[in-house]
């Protein structure tokens, strides 16, 4: 199939087939969680991870719940992208402003390669959570920006390079507590300070994704548009359900919603996605490309409690979005 | 013991015995879940299922939620009630009526002879909830009526008779979300098209059906009275735990309890009752029942995910709610 | 203007010109309010009240509530429409059935004549709120019969003849509280006992209708349509506000809505509107039509306490509706 | 005193002495309210209100709630800012970005003069409630800028210079519904169009803005500080009630809060203030200030209905925020 | 009548008789508000009023909200029961535990004298709210004792004298908002320090008491049981409406409810009691009462703005509440 | 370590050493749950079980909800203090006074032996749970008591002797509801009959317990303060999750606390603590207590459904809570 994806290959990544006899367009590793609860000794769970290509192996940011349930962002490296070394220390932002400086909590973090540097993203304790932004050239040092909205935001995705000179961030507004709404929205910014021209992208709908929705992975980018998977939630009579889906966005107008998915991309029902200290989650928050090939692994937080890994294609995502469109 | 069951005789019912040391009234099929989640490609979840005797074999209908989470009805064919072919397109309600017919949601149905053709009710999403209604004749061809009731409503369970000459119904009158209260009704109708005469039947009381109840198979006809197998609500702080349990009512005035049973039948407990897309759910739609033996089947959707079957007898469940009444 | 209506001519009628230098549809009266809080040694509140024309004057039952603040339903009589008589006792319904006929509440009354008698309409307290149905000839006995829907339901009015071979009802499916939702629906029945044939009318919109909506007066024939009058809500910071606005339907198919008035015809704005037991209601419940002259008198609640009167003529209001159509 | 304020003087401004015997820090106009509810044919109310000295009078945007309860802005002109007269029509904005230029609702405006422009921020809606932004030259023609932030957000209102080289606005995050929480941010701009460097100003303290607090008029540049006029709100078991008090903010810095009112300036005490469609609201959208004097004059809301006025000094505020500060 | 009632007789008191016409139980002061909500230069409002006879004249002490809308208690005199002097400052607590008497908050006191000295109840605030105590000789020194239970509770109020040897204190447990419920219980203690015994004493019924219910007064003792004046409070869709009642409680087992009478006494209907700081609001927190006459005086708060007075006989009300029992 | 534990020898207590490899200060015990919950034939669980060593062996008080879901409390004996037999039938308490002795529901006890005897306390129906009083010698006949304090209250927990010359208890005011809120308070009495001097102890925190905390076990007596084991609540968008940790309090004053463990001690991870009729619940309520090794047992509820152990010393707990102070 003729889609396109830009990118770079990536090294020493053991992928996985699919299973013979499914027929599902993601399909789990095997070795699921990849990252137990308790890989450091201090950790309640380590679950919402973004990880990237990193020198010749891989590094990331995680998000690590410690057994206060405090919510911290740790780096970590792999030389495979499955076997992973997490810091145990938190990582310790450097910011020259105090008032934006001061670490209240961290949680959720995405990663995202722009020009010259890997930028980082996560929902940042000010007076509620906002979007707090990052960056780091090697993983050790971290140098803080200002947060890029008000409160309250969750979810804020980097675009992985300018679209019409300015960088672009999708973000959903948010209100103070479990938030039972959402929508993405795509904001934009001369100079990662000032945000601005924000505009609607698309809205919780229905089914799996009626409640609430939000980005996840940076948006890849392909020959189709932007490939954006998210999360979508649902509300049982036993509270939220997380499951994943893709849609495409225009290339230089990624508001523009060229095809959103009509069903899951998966939803939780391995165990491991259905019992830990948030019953029925996966969460994705970043995917590793190899674009030559087209083959992605998803990485998503699962029952927020434990990393889980997914395999696929981009063609066939693109397909399934196409064929399934909402 | 004397406990006369009013109907035929079931074709090719693998029964099982109460397991040795069981003092449980019902007790669980050996191979449960019968049903997967996955039963079709497209399926996320195949749970709350009603079926019926047809012809030499099993017919019946089920709710199918896809991997969009839509709520749909299928119809399903079985020879020996364990063991079910499902189809994988939805049913396609025949309707002259377009306002009526316009198929927005449907879930939770319920089978039930009367006179010479199937009926068949379920939830059916018309401006909210409400009790939808058709018959078939062959499980291939459904003809869709009338509404029966106005928003919010649901668990619509007819008699399988006409009693004092008119068509009888169960339901829970509710609001538009996850309604946390509901007693069950008794409405009549002269055709099943106009409906009045309405009569609460049980209020929610205490324990396991404390935050509202509604009824589950087709009442079945005995000597002591109707059995009504119902499901009852508990508002753990987590969330809502659906158990079963019976009662008995008035042959010739339904909406007169005679026994109503203190402790639930069946709680939710094994995984596949625990964990899924709703933990802790037991919701009984239907019961086959062979009437010369007074063995019985419940069929109940588990964890709103797949599909169990408990054994039992009439007698047993009629002396158990005689015994422990409320 | 060429609005024909249908009906009678009003006897003993005080019409009052539209005031110099008012542009409004709908007039008050000079001496609202009509029936004050007190008109009875044991009333706490008289509010929401339909009146008929009856023999050479006219009659009317009231919501009467009580200094304990219970909710009764009481009878009265006039000989202009202005100056009331109410009964001091509450009327005691004629029925065979004691289930139905045990009174716990009754609110908001509707009057209709259709064919040889008064019915009477009103919310009835059975399990919750729901639509009590009683008929009589002299406003002396008054039979009741069978509740028309399961609750939970408010705002049941009648159409003043048979539609397609038919009794017709407006209503709105409610929750058991203050139902912060709810849109008005068409519902038949051939004989007055069993109803079905439910489709939605119209919806709660927006501005001051965006909360909630609820059918008045019996709707008025005109030959551009049934002439709706209804409620609408609006919720502030500090509760629920009434106002009253305007709708035609199609005379043969009345779910079908031909125009609906954008803005309101009147909302609460003087002190007897605005101060009392709910502050911010103006609630219609009754229209009386002078049919050779057009002119109409419309009687609703005040802040849930006192009697209000507004004068107009239909011609004015279904131009207003047709000129501003929402 | 020695208060000074930075700013012009006020032409034919029919100021009213403190009345004899009134210790007020602030005293209402006796001829309040100035705008009655139905100054327009079509206006339900016309309450928060934004004036400015304007050619040799007064210029101002209003909000004006029409009869279908829908929130839109006029503008208006007056020769001695008491007497006014408001445009019939909406103001029609220019925008050249159809996103961002339809109009879905507006409301409490605000007019500041910054430079060379007056330009106007309002509670604009797009996905939900966030700041609008447009200037005029004279408010005749309407130039609308980008939102500047995200929903959900109300209350923006610009500082009347650069400080630091940049613009700045005082908002208030919120949700999407009748906000039950809400602090004053400060954030920045180096072009009106990209905003960033929020920082916290002050929180719902205690009392009377326990609930949640908004900035009112443009601060008024003093030798002492920006002395901030905002209201607050205390939530009884009837609702919101809105009051107004005042705060100096640093000249520079205008995050940091150098003294703030523990009592409020002025609560809902009178009629026009405690009746209408919002029950116990006043609501302070501008201030106009004769520099050389230091008189001012406070326009707000007053129940959601009406417009008045309230005079004072600004020597007196000062005085009053630093001898009574929380 | 030969209604006995213990106690003293008044001195000074300008009692009102009933107007002629009113055939209410308890009529109004001509001249409400006696207390306006300014008297003091800081007051906003003056309210929830506890009066007793005290040397030659009155005492009392009064909830106080300052303009910061901080609750507060204050004590007065007044030679005539009707005009009052109420000391600018609010009272200043001896107390020897610091932890106990560290003000938070206070309001809505009740005064008690029992045996030798005036005991002060209030609600006060400790880490939420709950029943603060006090005892005064002379309304100059107030000696603070400790709270007499844990949070959450409102409403305070002491027996004039021992019961079965102990101190009996009426109160309704709470949550720590405007909370939606709550019964009268009935607590014992032996020394004013440890309190037991606690039984419940009545619950919310219906109609105007039908939310939650409240002592107001100190229990009258009479010759048929102790007659409890209480505010009961209906939830409309506008908020809370607080109207007063009574009951007759056994003398020498308070717990135990011998009549209560259905219908309120008194409901918000004056604009000082329907406008305010909250609208719809009789708040009895005081009577005054001439044991030979049978005389009584309420003291009400109103609109939680102002302090009205209502006159009436003992035997009276002991006469309706037998009448019109629930 | 130099940590003394006040206590007795244990008799007969199988113990299990830490596992090789767990760093934990806790480990749980192989053979979890010690008690299932179908252990008596009409028990649907058996969870928060306080035990204490008695004579030769152990007895304690459990909670078992039988199969209606009522909630009850039994008495139960072991020799080895982990298998247990436990009582058919409920303890019927002896109570002389009906009021207080009339059982509506029981749960979550606690045992707590004070010089001469066991008194046993635990949430007790009462208008709502309140902290029911017992004592036994023989764990054969019970005495009931007063209630402790008024509704509403959850976790009384006694301390194991008078401090200061009065009994002292630990409990947490609480809602009607499934209370999401809760403080540690502490009270005294000198005669368990009337209870006051309340101090709050500690509040909920953040974390693993930011929504409500309530004590556990009896405290243990050390030589560094108290050891108050004791669970807190987090909220997540699927429920309550309950975690345990623990503090030390002032020997002699203990509302002061010393040190509070940041991190909890155990959380639920375990299949048999994550998947029941509460997902996610570790409850502890029981500890014993090997004074002379200081080794200890926490008996715990795991979801609500079954009982569990865990295995620790004193010493190691101490140092953890000093070593991680919040």
């Amino acid at each position: 199939m003729g889609v396109k994806v830009v990118g770079e290959q990536l090294p020493n990544m053991p992928w996985q087939d699919r299973p013979a006899g499914c027929s599902d367009v993601l399909w789990r590793y095997d070795n699921n969680p990849i990252i137990p609860r308790d890989l450091l000794p201090t950790s309640n769970s380590i679950f919402n991870s973004a990880v990237v290509p990193f020198e010749d192996g891989y590094a990331g940011v995680f998000r690590v719940d410690n057994k206060a349930r405090e919510m911290k962002i740790h780096a970590g490296f792999s030389s495979n992208a499955l076997d992973w070394t997490i810091d145990p220390e938190p990582i310790d932002f450097v910011c020259s402003d105090e008032e934006v400086g001061t670490f209240v909590y961290g949680y959720d973090p995405r990663v995202c390669w722009i020009e010259d540097r890997y930028y980082v993203t996560w929902c940042n304790g000010y007076h509620g959570p906002t979007i707090g932004a990052a960056y780091t050239y090697d993983f050790q040092a971290f140098y803080q920006l200002e947060n890029a909205f008000l409160p309250f935001n969750r979810n804020g995705v980097l675009f992985p390079r300018k679209i019409g000179g300015r960088y672009g961030m999708l973000s959903r507004p948010s209100d103070n507590g479990h938030t039972p709404f959402g929508d993405i929205f795509y904001s934009q910014s001369p100079d990662m300070e000032y945000w601005g021209r924000h505009r609607q992208v698309m809205a919780a709908a229905h089914g799996w994704q009626s409640t609430k929705i939000g980005a996840g992975p940076i948006p890849i980018e392909t020959s189709e548009g932007w490939l954006m998977i998210y999360h979508g939630v649902l509300t049982s009579c036993n509270g939220f359900v997380y499951s994943m889906g893709a849609a495409l966005l225009d290339l230089e107008e990624p508001w523009k919603v060229l095809y959103r998915g009509r069903p899951y991309l998966m939803s939780p029902q391995r165990d491991y996605e259905c019992v830990g200290d948030v019953p029925n989650v996966v969460f994705p928050c970043a995917a590793l490309v190899d674009a030559p090939s087209g083959r992605l692994a998803v990485y998503y937080g699962a029952a927020d409690t434990v990393t889980g890994v997914a395999f696929g294609t981009v063609a066939d995502i693109v397909a399934f979005v196409k064929d399934n469109a909402l």
